[in-house]
């Protein structure tokens, strides 16, 4: 007897980040890295593990569109489910409910609240199949990619048709990516150095430590640090971070990255690329007149700049940039597939950063990898926040391995916090690579340890019933009125 | 002692509207018209009111936003709330709370949600000053108007400064706009004659009842019916609704709109103007594929012919229809104002239609109102829905009065059913105008009678516990797995 989706259960997890500052930059100063957290359960013993990620506050909100999304998997057969043409047909099942929709449609809370359950139904798909689900993914046929991928509103940019000859265009030379890939590993930058809160001495300090765990003989590698509060502070901070990594004493050892690098000019003389992020706080003209004074320290790119809905703002940011040398580069708050057609369309981006959950999971995201890949602009996914890291290895690895067939350009973000809780924590070799997950019983990587599920669920957990709870609460808002 | 804001109360209300196809259409078939609905109350007595529509499932997560936004507003003094500025702090205020603001950032649930508080600030803030709300802001001086605004994102557009010069413009001749109105109303259109579920008897019958009640005579009005079920279905119930509003005889005793109407050559012998709205069914190509097969019936304009966040699509469209003399309307479901300012930046639209909820209520609103009149673009704005005809009367009738100064090229949207609910329902005139709302004690005329507040609480008012439930329930999701 075919097994059926029965039940499902939705966690309010809450780590208390806000209290040290790690992940704190000029527009989130105080979050508290979040998950709504889903698990999907057969009748015949399967299980799968889905995540949003949100930090803090309106997490129990994103928890409660996860229940009524999920609930909709109930009766589902495992064996309509379990294939690429059920995932894609899954997908457009649970985007369909016109009642639900309204309260996107297709972004925000109910968009993200969606990935959480998608990304659980592919969760269980992988761990079903025993594979990792990058793996799972790399071996459907460009026929089962397509039919897995979602199409709705973009086939005036790419149709299933085109999709299918691009994939096909991959299959050659698919196994010796793999192989490149199990030795190599998948580059990595690291976002973990220049948090918003931190001081000069902390932020030379990790800079230091990153260079010593190898971030930096990646093409595209960096340290990322974030921008937004002073332009005197930025130009110090920037200049402090440049002063570490372009020194070769400071970089004794480290490999310089190969030639032909996109940012070769950026990097430096020791190949060290600096990237910026301002996490939302300009308006337009203020982006351009701001990022210009930042010239000095050569960074890649400008990230997230201003409005992450402005796609013609970030074109016109873009395009003042560019005789500094300054790229563009956002994403992690893109609502949904349109949004980067448009961009990609429109020329906005450098970079584009996709987020695991804030697309509405798996089936979006091969849409975009599928039209970035046209348009020949490299996906670097968005990691910052807990679990985020796990998931995107995958997605990067697909993207590596069936849709842009490089990752020569390509560099994904690492943030070192949180892993903790995780049962497959991403790793790092001791090049700086992402590690490729190779337990055939990880899925997405997303299964999380019970002890951290009990003492962080929100509000009576272990944690939050007790003392340290209260110096959170204290922290306020970090939005009085003055 | 000035008042303080000590509490608030949100309520789940849903109308069972997919019994009768009401509000039923090519994407939405089976809405239940709902309203999260809130009240603040301060220590003094005063009450404000506001909701934000849904159309059923979900309105309940939309509830649990409004109460966490809502509580923001705990503590504030209604002397710091109750100035043009203070209405402006407030609005930068509730949307400044990092952790709520990462699970939009400024689109769905959260911003749907923080609608019904600002709203209700408003409407609080009309009723202290003894004014309906459109008076309240039509009163204000240029300066207090820009400080009510926000241009967050916007400035590459607008600045606060050319907004200052605009608003000034029209000060002269306000008052004879203000006595002009009082006499005329605001021109409206009918949604109500041709909803996706009603027959072809059903929409006749209505199509003569809106000749009847006067919605032939604006210089824009027409009869909007919902398209996207089978072009020959289409062009058949188009064809019927044209038979009888384009025959002199059916139209005896009404008035031909005024010449140099924009829609004039579209608006055929009678005067009577049509538009189409397919609610987002179609990808770009083929909404221009498929309207072109409904020139015949000479539309004013297709609504909503694709994704709503797709700006550039929907400029490709206008582009590849402007031939055939079709137009372009959309935004009811535009998620902010920077969605706005590119579809204008894009030539995107013909006709602007905002919704007075989706938008984060009044303050970005005025803000959208201010754009479209730089470009000269008109503002039509979303009714469609429960309360909504109640806030957009106020709102048309401040572009009129304050912003854009004139109504000759706009329209607003009229449906029909709901209004018994409302302690001020929107009335149209014998000549089918919108009459001006003038009671002192109304506000932004979205207070509920207990009574219907009772009836309709989910779940457990009196209709929904009661026999009713069953025929609703029973109707399902709308989109079982076939």
């Amino acid at each position: 007897m075919p097994g059926t989706v029965t039940s499902y259960t939705v966690e309010d997890l809450r780590f208390p980040t806000s209290l040290d500052e790690a992940g704190s930059d000029a527009m989130n100063k105080d979050g508290d890295y979040s998950a709504a957290y889903c698990t999907l359960r057969t009748d015949d013993g399967q299980v799968g593990y889905g995540l949003t990620f949100t930090i803090g506050r309106g997490n129990d909100i994103v928890c409660s569109a996860v229940e009524q999304v999920a609930s909709r998997l109930v009766g589902w057969k495992t064996e309509e489910l379990f294939t690429a043409a059920g995932m894609g047909r899954m997908w457009h099942y649970l985007l369909a409910d016109s009642q639900l929709r309204w309260i996107g449609p297709e972004k925000g809370v109910i968009h993200i609240a969606t990935a959480a359950v998608v990304n659980a139904a592919w969760d269980m798909y992988a761990r079903h199949e025993k594979k990792p689900l990058w793996q799972l993914v790399a071996d459907f046929t460009p026929e089962e990619f397509v039919a897995a991928t979602t199409f709705r509103y973009i086939t005036d940019a790419i149709t299933p048709e085109e999709a299918l000859e691009l994939l096909k265009s991959k299959e050659a030379g698919k196994k010796e990516r793999v192989a490149k890939l199990k030795v190599e590993g998948y580059p990595a930058y690291t976002t973990s150095v220049g948090w918003f809160g931190y001081p000069d001495e902390k932020v030379a300090k990790l800079t230091r430590e990153a260079i010593a765990q190898g971030f930096n003989h990646f093409k595209a590698s960096s340290q990322a640090m974030k921008v937004g509060a002073d332009v005197a502070t930025d130009q110090r901070r920037l200049a402090l971070i440049r002063s570490i990594i372009d020194d070769p004493k400071e970089c004794a050892g480290r490999p310089v990255p190969s030639a032909g690098s996109l940012v070769g000019k950026q990097a430096g003389p020791t190949g060290s690329v600096l990237m910026i992020d301002s996490n939302q706080v300009w308006d337009v003209q203020e982006a351009v007149d701001y990022v210009k004074q930042l010239k000095d320290a050569r960074p890649w790119f400008i990230e997230e700049p201003t409005a992450p809905d402005d796609i013609l703002g970030h074109a016109s940011i873009r395009k003042q940039l560019k005789p500094y040398g300054i790229g563009v580069a956002t994403g992690e708050h893109g609502h949904n597939r349109m949004l980067f057609k448009q961009m990609l369309a429109a020329e906005s981006l450098d970079v584009l950063q996709i987020d695991s959950c804030r697309l509405a999971g798996v089936n979006e995201i091969l849409a975009v990898l599928l039209m970035a890949a046209k348009k020949g602009i490299p996906v670097c996914p968005h990691a910052g926040g807990v679990g985020l890291t796990n998931y995107v290895v995958h997605l990067s690895i697909i993207d590596y391995l069936c849709v842009s067939g490089t990752k020569e350009r390509n560099v994904l973000e690492y943030v070192s916090h949180l892993h903790e809780h995780f049962e497959h924590p991403p790793t790092i070799n001791p090049h700086g690579f992402y590690n490729v997950p190779l337990d055939p019983n990880e899925g997405y990587s997303i299964g999380m340890h019970d002890e951290s599920k009990a003492t962080y669920v929100y509000p009576h957990g272990k944690y939050w019933s007790g003392a340290g709870a209260d110096k959170v609460k204290a922290n306020g808002d970090g939005n009085k009125l003055a």
